[in-house]
């Protein structure tokens, strides 16, 4: 522990102040808490931080920990000043950190990847099941009393089955985007009977050729291939959304694209909103195009009502981005965001998720 | 294929006459329109059958395939006459058809088991997903408008996670009854991490450790075990309900079940609605004593409206049992019934589904 003053406007002190924007609650609270030489300051309410009395607060802390809702821009990091040594964020996104602020001050940044990949391969799972039995559609009919007058018939209610069966014994599971997530699915999938796996990389990534064998092998897979955005379209009967966010991605699921898509086909979108163009899902849904879909994120969001064209299609479930939603995930994300403060505390401190900002430099 | 006469009031003729209640679709229908020798008689409309019009139809016939929705009593038996040799039903379940009645005439019995296995499973994984992750809450938070105001908090829309992680090392998947649905959804939950399965069976069947120790092997379980009732409560994180229905196993999910349940557990039943006591299991998810529910089945159903206890549970998913819902299965069940009609016209005709109906008489 550094026993250097924290405050350059005063006189050397051993106590070091930190900035907690929300309450992480009795299982990690304690880890900040028991900390030697630690002022811990807290925003206690139950909502988000107020921007003003973060502002106000922020002055001469050594540490912040924030949630994806609090902006952490020059302004903040001015009012700050040159004691801030890290920035940790209990999220593994970041698009609402100003990175090259952060990187031209030296200030260390932890995220909190990998802890929510099975949280969001679960809830992938749960949609790709909930689009293709019309979960929607069955739901709203009890609730609107229907259940009492449905007439039974041999076709009702259906629709198309993720498992294979013996009529029907292939099934091909495609993933736009093949990291940690995606693998996860993939993985829950396999009892399915899935037995094709096709997917797109970043167009300049490294070649896979090695470890999807590896993995066909693993998962007794008849392949696993990598292909172009127009064959994944085209072949995948369950189609998972599971790439970053941003301008490189935007809009990849198109009208072109889901035009090129099986009419009995599924897609999931739990990465990032702006992937998908909600209009052209919408249209896809209400002529045809496709089966159904399940969305947790949606471009735009949380600016998303009753009015929305996603949430007005009886065939697409929409959920608030709830991905990570689990509280053995958030104990995780909070567990780890309160290491990567912890650490970055400390000079040559070894933050267990930090990201490298030599590139926003 | 036989040659004799079925109308034993008439001349002898090469031709038999068969009732069917539904139209069966493209796929179908012509295994039974290419039979040599067969009359299909066939109630063309989108809607059960109408009681009289069987009735009438059915005198003379040799064979009869019916729905789950199609009573077949000793009336209807008494109006077919003694040319009817076989029953089929395209469904699992045979409460609608008087066995003691259909034995005593010497008319074989065809049903459709084990090709909905699939399609059950794959909903049973979907409603333990659904349960946990507060899918009917959240669903309706964004179709009430309400995601533009959610206030984000670390463990705000959370739910028990189903998937294992490194602060939560294990699962224990509870099955009352374990027959092939329940290892079927077993299976299915594998990559989610599970670690221990525990299930009940009736009283006198026999041991099944070797089964159990072959499970335990094949899956990676630390642990596959046959335990009493108050165990299966008490130690299931998720609990599927899949036993058969009928007297036996009415209400074996009751209140005191239930208050011994674990507070994060959830319950999934895609059984019969019978074995689960609807007016306890809302009691227990509205006082707390479990965290959430999904049934696909509820007792009394289809007469089940907004204003049931379970459809007014947020924390319960109440589906117009749809289990066997698929295109997939349903034309496995279909092609499956005009299989068993057919084999049960010949003498001796092998049939691939029949119920032995001697403990009937």
């Amino acid at each position: 522990m550094s026993t250097q003053s924290n405050d350059p406007s005063g006189p050397p002190s051993r106590r070091r102040k930190v900035i907690v924007t929300r309450d992480l609650g009795p299982n990690v609270m304690p880890l900040l808490h028991t900390r030697k030489g630690l002022d811990v300051v807290l925003w206690r309410e139950d909502r988000t931080v107020d921007r003003d009395w973060l502002l106000q607060n922020i002055a001469g802390a050594s540490g912040v920990l924030v949630m994806f809702t609090d902006k952490i821009d020059k302004d903040l990091l001015d009012a700050a000043g040159p004691a801030l040594r890290v920035v940790s964020t209990m999220s593994v996104g970041y698009e609402h950190a100003d990175l090259p602020q952060i990187a031209k001050r030296e200030i260390r940044f932890g995220y909190t990847p990998d802890v929510l990949t099975s949280a969001v391969a679960d809830l992938s799972v749960m949609l790709a099941l909930m689009a293709g039995r019309i979960a929607g559609e069955v739901i709203s009919l009890v609730q609107e009393s229907k259940w009492p007058s449905v007439s039974w018939a041999p076709f009702g209610l259906c629709g198309p089955q993720l498992s294979t069966t013996h009529l029907s014994p292939t099934r091909t599971v495609g993933f736009l985007g093949f990291g940690r997530i995606s693998q996860a699915t993939l993985a829950r999938l396999i009892p399915f009977g899935i037995t094709h796996c096709i997917y797109t990389s970043a167009p300049n990534s490294p070649p896979t050729e090695t470890r999807d064998t590896e993995l066909a092998t693993q998962h007794k897979l008849t392949s696993v291939r990598r292909v172009d955005i127009d064959t994944l379209a085209r072949e995948s009967d369950v189609l998972f959304v599971l790439t970053p966010g941003g301008e490189n991605t935007r809009h990849l699921v198109d009208e072109s694209f889901l035009r090129k898509m099986k009419r009995s086909s599924v897609l999931v979108n739990t990465s990032r909103g702006t992937v998908v163009d909600s209009s052209a899902l919408a249209k896809a849904l209400r002529e045809g195009w496709i089966w159904g879909a399940g969305v947790d994120v949606v471009e735009g969001e949380p600016q998303v009502t009753a009015e929305h064209p996603l949430v007005k299609e009886p065939r697409c479930v929409v959920l608030p981005h709830v991905g990570s939603g689990t509280f053995e995930t958030r104990l995780g994300m909070a567990t780890l965001a309160v290491n990567n403060l912890l650490a970055g505390l400390d000079i040559d401190g070894q933050m267990p998720a930090e990201l490298d900002l030599k590139n926003y430099l």
